[in-house]
């Protein structure tokens, strides 16, 4: 078996599941308990803090654990929509006053991309039909598969409370211009009756231990960390600068105070530990990491071309865009199979068809609203190769997917 | 050092230590994915949902997997909350408009107690002060520590969409009339312009793993369950009647789809694989379990009264009322010493004044709560005994507790 699934979720590095299992036994108390069990257990998280802060270039304060990506990404795109409530508060609504937004003038309004993960889209969705907020979804490029900036810049107005662009596609890989969004969007002056700012936020999910990712440098206010595509275990963690001050932050859940009462509920300790391990090992190996991914699944595009010359298509692949080191999304042109087909054909094979999430019923969206045709989209594959995916692995992929698609 | 603080959290149980080690490394995949890696991932949470349904007696399809007690505690909250909103869709207000709820003549209503968990009570405090709903708080009894079940009968009203007692009480161990409430409010007839039913829900954290918890028996639509209170790993799991259909269940985070579009989020299969051995082993051996702690929690307080002749109190423990087998709350009212400075001298002893998730700079609400005098709450400790107390560990903390207070 081949797996070639790495942008669907990454097995645990060893050392992060030796932290994990070391934590089990030996850091079970309760971090809120002020005896030695407890104290213990605090230590730990706040060392995983630090490790998962280093990794994005942040202070340890401005990371909160999550439960993992989706609860981050709801919970960012949450608060912007009651800080603008509350900001309203000021024109005369009360505070926290969420369907007051409806009532009012201004509703709040955000930007998106069409290609975000379903943890933004159908937050954004959901406020969109509730009525809670006006959403503008930026249409990624065709063929660059990138939104472009002044798309984004354009569709600023008056109510525009929250930008948010994820940082890597999780199908095609490409990488979006998060940086230059944030540096146009600061440089705006905003008018007297407009929110005063637009908080900006990435879903960082598939970029992180792919690429460099520095939260300064991107200039965003929010980031969103998921544990599982790095290596690391099944939680997250959001970035926000210096929450509460900077970067608005109110609480999901509501509890036991934990997280500086940002995010309540008992400290999923050994998870934690295991996040700040895997942080840890991307701070240290990135450049070794992004290299090796880069040229495996090079070598698989070659490969893939040399094997079906003139009958595939690299969706996203393009000299105007930038893509994550390790994600393949090929379109096999010469076959009347559809991907999903063509998988469960090549039986050792483990790649998908797109996003997880999705079964393969339908051709992938992603690959739709960047303009691919859709019988070119039904025969698309999502190959993503990891830190061990050999050359040896590539061509045996390779060799079954020709078997496949010969036959 | 002897760990006296069982209800604050338990060590994990050697065999779900090693379900758990063992999944990070064989069931990494994601359980989402077609291919073989996520569909051995998938089987592992089948099994898991299945011995967490066995251990509360519900179906599988009733439970959903959450990363704790918090995330269920605020979701189920959320769900009443909402569903009344949709209701009044019924009466002219659109669907899902939360602020609705507000300028209608009903606002919804929450009955609920004075004693729950700060996950309960500060999303009821939070709805209250944003004028989302109305809200009872019934006072448990005091000596009994007890919610009166007629109390609740009493706070009903027309808008009344919710209520929610907690099983049993973290600080006093106190066990609520659960059943007798749904059995009662099951019998009411509700006439024209009232809410048509009243979900019920229990909060079971501190219950399971220590009395039996069988939903059928308790007739809730919702009860919430937590991993680490019974030897198990720090998430958790809602049970809904039949989610969606009986119970109506509103996802609180929006996303992949994940637990049949419930609760989106890439499921934490290690987590949830040792949840399912933690309920495996509550099924299978809950007697043992609870005559053990009864023995030793009994052992316990007969050694702390002759220990301290008329200087204790026992709060909670009542002829009138049922108490969890392990769970001892006692004042000590011969010393000036507060319950955390008494701890802070007992170095070996473990324990706690109340919940972890407050530090013992004021006394425990709940025991105020109670009608217990400032200075007999000042006074308090909650020492909770789990599987593996022994005797001489209770001889070792009541050694060390009188040579603190004889000092």
């Amino acid at each position: 078996m081949v797996y070639l699934d790495y942008n669907a979720t990454t097995p645990l590095d060893p050392e992060v599941v030796e932290v994990i299992t070391e934590t089990l036994t030996t850091a079970w108390g309760n971090p809120s308990s002020s005896h030695e069990a407890g104290v213990k257990a605090k230590h730990v998280i706040a060392t995983a803090r630090q490790q998962v802060a280093r990794m994005v270039g942040a202070k340890p304060s401005d990371i909160i654990f999550t439960s993992g990506g989706t609860e981050g990404n709801n919970w960012i795109l949450q608060t912007a929509l009651q800080h603008f409530c509350r900001g309203s508060s000021k024109i005369g609504l009360s505070m926290g006053d969420w369907n007051d937004a409806k009532s009012a003038r201004n509703r709040p309004h955000f930007i998106t991309s069409n290609i975000e993960h379903d943890s933004i889209k159908l937050v954004l969705e959901h406020f969109l039909s509730t009525g809670l907020a006006d959403v503008t979804f930026i249409q990624a490029r065709p063929l660059t598969g990138c939104v472009h900036v002044q798309d984004v810049i354009d569709a600023i107005g008056p109510s525009t409370i929250m930008v948010t662009v994820m940082l890597a596609n999780n199908e095609t890989g490409v990488i979006q211009p998060v940086s230059e969004i944030c540096q146009r969007i600061k440089s705006l002056k905003r008018k007297k009756g407009e929110t005063e700012r637009i908080l900006l936020h990435t879903d960082a999910a598939q970029a992180i231990g792919k690429i460099p990712v520095d939260v300064q440098e991107l200039g965003v206010d929010y980031l969103t960390i998921v544990g599982h595509k790095f290596y690391g275990p099944r939680i997250g963690a959001v970035f926000a600068h210096n929450p509460g001050e900077d970067a608005p932050l109110y609480p999901l859940l509501f509890g036991g105070g934990q997280e500086r009462n940002f995010r309540s509920g008992t400290e999923n300790t050994p998870m934690i530990a295991g996040l700040g391990k895997a942080a840890e090992l991307v701070s240290s190996n990135l450049d070794k990491y992004q290299t090796h991914m880069a040229t495996v699944r090079d070598y698989l595009e070659e490969s893939l071309q040399q094997t079906f010359p003139d009958s595939v298509s690299l969706n996203g692949k393009s000299p105007d865009s930038q893509r994550l080191p390790n994600t393949c999304n090929v379109s096999f042109l010469g076959t009347s199979l559809k991907g999903h087909e063509i998988l469960s054909r090549a039986v050792s094979v483990q790649a998908s068809v797109g996003a997880a999430c999705h079964a393969g019923d339908r051709p992938s969206h992603i690959l739709l609203s960047l303009g691919i045709p859709e019988t070119v989209a039904w025969r698309a594959l999502r190959i993503s190769v990891g830190r061990e995916t050999t050359k040896e692995d590539i061509d045996l992929a390779v060799q079954e997917l020709k078997s496949v698609l010969d036959s």
